[in-house]
């Protein structure tokens, strides 16, 4: 069987290196151009030694992407950065799995709320497809614009869709604690993500306005038909990869612990990387790995349900669940390429 | 003036060497004898080098105190080993400062329900004061036995009281995730706590049954009058020191965020160690020091309010906060010997 | 073709999950039998979480591995322990690749002096094949019984050998530094290895009498035939894994920096899991992976070469090198079910 | 008494806060002010927040500082930029400590060769007194300008001093082979110092060329009439605070163990800021306090000295050897103000 080829758009930051790290090794995929305007004419290696004799790839302009004529395009840029390319060269050329914000929203209103940017390319925001395969499968299959998900929004919708889905709880009354390494901050360094102001240090950041904020809210409601509003706090661990996720929601029904359990193993039984756990998961149990590990209970005493979810913000957060896109778009098996073991330790 | 005399019972645990760290240089104090069943013989550098050249003290059995005649007595105990030494010497010979949860409540019932424990000396359990001086000032004054708080307790009740007490919120649908470092749980090596199983970790843990649950209500409710409720969900952070904790509560009448955070002002402006932020604390900027940061907001599009509050769990949360309470019972100007400042880098 | 079935004895260690890691995904290999005496009974995800829906293995005895009939057995055991399985066993029902220090030496000698203690199978320490495939791949082809090197020993090794094989340097003079991440130190809770005295800690221990020191002897003399002297001190460095050592050794003809450099990538050109860099490598830029990084240096004003290498302890330094054993003893390419990528960040 | 007035110039690094830190509660001295070229008009709280409520002190430009007449000025400044100061005011008007490395060489040639920038004040060059004062007390008394030793020298000079003057070892085959905290690196955000990039990691850098060499081999030079040649190789811990340095050296005459570790024992003896150990030392044993621990072996073995030293780099390293000779230039008791305790845990 051919190969599809792929081009990887951004290559300094940590999802680019990330999406390499993953295709490198990919049965069914080659990895066609890498681009970075900073570092182009560098080999890939100069910039992230890590991947010497793994990879030998010269990074060039983005303007060379005509071409090369990839079947499929990662876009591995910052916010509104993605939306320019999307507007230059539309969805017939290639399909497009941007992991910006930049299409997360299918109307501009609240992107440009949030956001705080004008949208260049609305006319494409509509038919962009949310890109969480477990709620989304079936529209990625045939999209030629996939909105890759935020990293926050994976872990945290993962832990409720299944509640609110069922009309389990009250969907307008949800705390989401989260809590991330510094990876989600990106490659770029600042004063508040140098080595000792992060290290032995933990802190709540964005609270009441993250952009996540809408994004959840948002995908919830598109999935369950449910309107969500949703408090979120993320806070700054000092670690370098993992998201972890509490929720607190009220049931608007009587429910037992067992019950709240056993729902999340029966819709995400055939899942391959959401793993139901039967006690709260730790963030080194899913390292490097595309798994979202989730536990769910009740607490009768004060009648709430909480759920705690993990997941590698580089991976099932950004590149892994690319890739797990990509899988879907080709027609390939979901895991392909994608099965790497937690580290732990 | 000649300096009182004190007695530290347990100094093997990270409590009883931050006890002595706090009390080698306190003016108005002498250390008299310092306890430890398993290293007695030993000098407490032996077991704590980092005290070299600072204190040069032979550890001893706790039988001897009686000798010894103290003026007042830390115990640096586990929960459980603190009621039988209150048992046996009773209120009389010397004022005690209890840092275990044994004393913290005022019947034995909600004690004996969550700590699985039958109390050995409930007839002290009404006496004892709980020592948070911010709130119980004046009781502690005279008191021959303070309660010493717990850390989580100590960074949230300090963040709910003026909600709850000036009416402001439903003191019945509290949420409280709070953020722990490893020092919290003890100087004992345990599987969960070996560095590899911590290092890049974060977790969950004791979701709906935590201890420190039914002692932020009561205290909460001893102190406001209303009848309050808390869902408590403790994480372990990977690093040595500090707690933060995210409080989300729902107003009980129209507020605005500036009114909430005036609020704080108002109650704390003459606290020495509670410093009100304008924005959400870190946990370095009180590493080693004895101070509880707090910030809080009003979201308006969820109608919650949120705090956010961070203290070093080994001084405001434990030996700091004793020192504190023997200030005041000693009637000493209540920082002295606790000016620390704090660690950072 | 047919698959090649191993046993693993020894799986509640990180040496022993990290062979789980390695082999659960390897295509020439299934898992016959995974042993755990303190385990038995229980699946190796209730020990190691992280492995759920990767494996599905029930932990056995040892005791049944004879009515398994493995092709090749890791004994993942404490120094002491293993020698009795291979007492016990011999080495003509399968291959044995052993990752203790009870087979690293060919005269029972100098592993009691150092290890103190009675070698219980002295019979079988000649026959025994040092695991470095680097150096000594021919032999390993054919052994029954394969001595895993040590971590630190397999850092320092790769780095000086082609020094002292060439005659560049003084074999009698060599100083190696070594710093390691806290996972070479095993699994077991100890007081040293307690979070809070590893975190934002480092330090110096078993100086001069390293049980390493004379398994990097032994084997650079073996190697290159000079009677080596080596001052070895181990570090312990506040992460989980990964090791790097620097040594300092005295060239005993005239060198040039250019040179040293240039002998490396030389000697190395062909090794899948040697990476020769143009600056001082860095741990992460290995971890999770099998490589070793080596940098070489000449400093003419003080007249010395340098030389920093790098591993990561669970897999060049142990599973990861055991593996690649396997993979020569079954006559398979070296790196079959080895090529994992670096995780960094 | 009256107190002493002093002046900090450049708050805004981590030696800055590191000082004010020291001095904001030292008895006989008062902060007059605090300069800040890029936060003047600000409060010192705005840029360090940990220090809220405890000083109160508005930035001020360093043209003020002539209005100010303080008796003394702790230069916290960049290399290259404390000696504009130094040519523009002379040493009439204050006695300066400089905590750059401008004035730690007596004459021009070894700075320009190693910091490769011109020497804009030579004239004050050999006026200047390296304030190390276990080796310099008696010139620090009547210094007029204090060039106040680097981090890694701190460490190294103090371990080695003792060996060379005794003339116990060859001076020149000494190999230092130090470990760092980030905040040796300064406040500012590197690429390399992000923390993703640090995390879990550790390194080597600077090899044969960093400036603490000639630092280190010009002051021992100076203090024992030896001449002296040292391999300096610095390594970037991924922790905050603290370095600890190895050194290993070849005695030119007979010694043993205990001889070795006798030596530091007497000429450490009355020295409030050394503590000589019988066992390694650990960073965290010094952790916020103004110890160098030492700790020296001798391994008959391999016929050579080692020994481990350890400083916390802010303290000892920088801002507390500065106070410290602030405390002796005043003739004040030289560990005024300077008690903390180590932070451990």
């Amino acid at each position: 069987m051919p190969k599809y080829s792929v081009a990887i758009v951004g290559a300094t930051g940590y999802t680019g290196s990330e999406l390499v790290r993953l295709l490198a090794h990919h049965p069914d995929v080659t990895i066609d151009i890498v681009t970075s305007e900073s570092n182009k004419g560098k080999n890939i290696t100069d910039v992230h030694p890590h991947l010497l004799d793994v990879v030998d790839i010269e990074l060039r302009s983005v303007k060379e992407i005509s071409d090369h004529k990839p079947d499929l395009v990662f876009l591995a840029l910052p916010h509104g950065v993605s939306m320019d390319f999307v507007k230059e060269h539309g969805l017939d050329k290639f399909i497009i799995i941007d992991l910006s914000g930049d299409f997360r929203f299918s109307s501009r209103g609240i992107y440009e709320e949030w956001y705080k940017k004008t949208h260049v390319a609305p006319q494409f925001m509509e038919e962009a497809v949310y890109g969480l395969p477990e709620l989304f499968r079936d529209n990625i299959r045939n999209a030629r614009l996939v909105a890759n998900p935020g990293c926050y929004p994976t872990s945290a919708i993962l832990a409720l869709a299944p509640l609110i889905k069922r009309g389990l709880i009250n969907p307008t009354s949800i705390v989401v604690d989260s809590k991330s390494g510094v990876t989600g901050a990106g490659a770029k360094p600042k004063q508040g993500l140098h080595f000792p102001n992060v290290f032995g240090n933990f802190s709540a950041y964005s609270l009441v306005n993250h952009r996540h904020t809408p994004e959840i809210e948002n995908t919830l409601q598109m999935y369950t038909g449910y309107s969500t509003e949703v408090l979120f706090t993320p806070h700054l661990l000092p670690i370098d990869r993992g998201i972890l996720t509490t929720t607190y929601s009220t049931p608007k029904k009587p429910v037992i612990a067992e019950m709240v359990e056993e729902l999340y193993h029966s819709v995400y039984e055939k899942e391959h990387f959401v793993r139901v756990f039967g006690e709260p998961p730790t963030v080194k149990n899913i390292r490097g790995s595309n798994y979202c590990d989730i536990y769910a209970t009740y607490d009768e005493r004060t009648n709430k349900i909480i759920t705690v979810s993990t997941i590698d913000n580089l991976m099932k957060g950004a590149a892994g669940q690319a890739v797990q896109n990509m899988n879907i778009v080709f027609g390939l098996i979901e895991s392909t390429g994608l099965k790497h073991i937690p580290l732990n330790p």
